[in-house]
């Protein structure tokens, strides 16, 4: 598709640049900011040019924010002793709107993904491993996806924290919450089996601190 | 969802204005920025801006490019009196790529929605009608969508074309090339059905000049 300018042409090539956005819905968008007035480009441009400008990642955690230490790294009141691996932002933040984790957390910033050329030097892992060797650490808790990035991650970081002496944990995987049973696929019905638990246990606060 | 930062907040609400991107897929865009470095970021909202600023509609016939007047209305190779009115750029560009079609195009900007409050006065209406008067303007080929708010745009345009003693045409609906009858939806096969044309026209070149 030839576009009448090369200025077009630039635009929606940035645009298509973005995960999950081909060229087709880059154009949709390009002449969606094409008819909007020039003060409400500016402002687009500008909240994601300040973004890149002001956010920095947590020293301790990988967290994003502005200040050198995040807010939850800061929280006195959080136990420090509990960390959960996390792969980003969206998976800490999903883990902090259920409100019911009180420790801290580890942000590797993505998963081991040979395809993708992702090992462990590009994640938060020397990090994490300083962090576990740390004689106020008791849990790490690996909150990791369910896929075979996930799984690699997951497997590499126990055998990297193992040498800390610290407790490895790793989120519970089963059926979940409200799903029939006979829409559950096999695998997760195996683990749900495999990590049964005596009924009394299931229900209750699912904080994991005393 | 809170974010952790005021300046992600600002750009995700920014990113998540853009037509079919819900907050969760611009918090997602907003992270995939954030991971690349400051140049590649500078890059993107440059190219935007820099399109925001260049790109101009065209004074004749709303097509968009950097100079007052585009290509298509500078070119004398193409019949100046044959005028296909399209909604956007997009449905140009559509035309364009046949390369059957030697005419010139009137661009409305979009189409009557009274749901969206888009009325008549929002589009390029008033230089349609000037152009269509012009003693060599031979005939208004309508290329609008197959919507409610497509006919009833051609509806209105047709009603004040009719002063400019004008031929005016449609775009032929019908079974798309390549679809089995029996898919068709009924509209569409009932259209095809009343604009059935003699087999021997049927075949050929599909540019509507001589």
């Amino acid at each position: 598709m030839e576009l009448p300018s090369r200025l077009i042409d630039r635009a929606v090539d940035q645009i298509a640049g973005l995960p999950g956005v081909g060229r087709r819905t880059a154009l949709r968008l390009a002449l969606h900011l094409l008819a909007r007035n020039e003060e409400d480009v500016r402002r687009f441009t500008e909240a994601i040019q300040d973004m890149k400008e002001g956010v920095k990642a947590c020293t301790v955690c990988g967290n994003l924010g502005e200040e050198d230490v995040c807010g939850i790294c800061r929280d006195a009141r959080r136990e420090e002793g509990r960390i959960a691996v996390v792969e980003d932002l969206r998976d800490l933040l999903a883990i902090e709107a259920t409100g019911h984790f009180r420790g801290r957390y580890h942000v590797l910033g993505g998963v081991i993904s040979p395809m993708d050329g992702v090992g462990p030097a590009d994640l938060r892992v020397e990090s994490l491993v300083t962090r576990a060797s740390s004689k106020d650490c008791q849990e790490i808790i690996f909150a990791l996806p369910t896929t075979m990035e996930g799984d690699t991650t997951a497997f590499y970081l126990d055998k990297r924290l193992r040498e800390c002496g610290v407790e490895v944990t790793t989120l519970a995987r089963g059926v979940a919450v409200g799903d029939e049973l006979q829409y559950a696929d096999e695998l997760t019905l195996i683990r749900s089996l495999q990590q049964r638990l005596p009924y009394s246990a299931s229900t209750g606060d699912v904080s994991p601190a005393p």
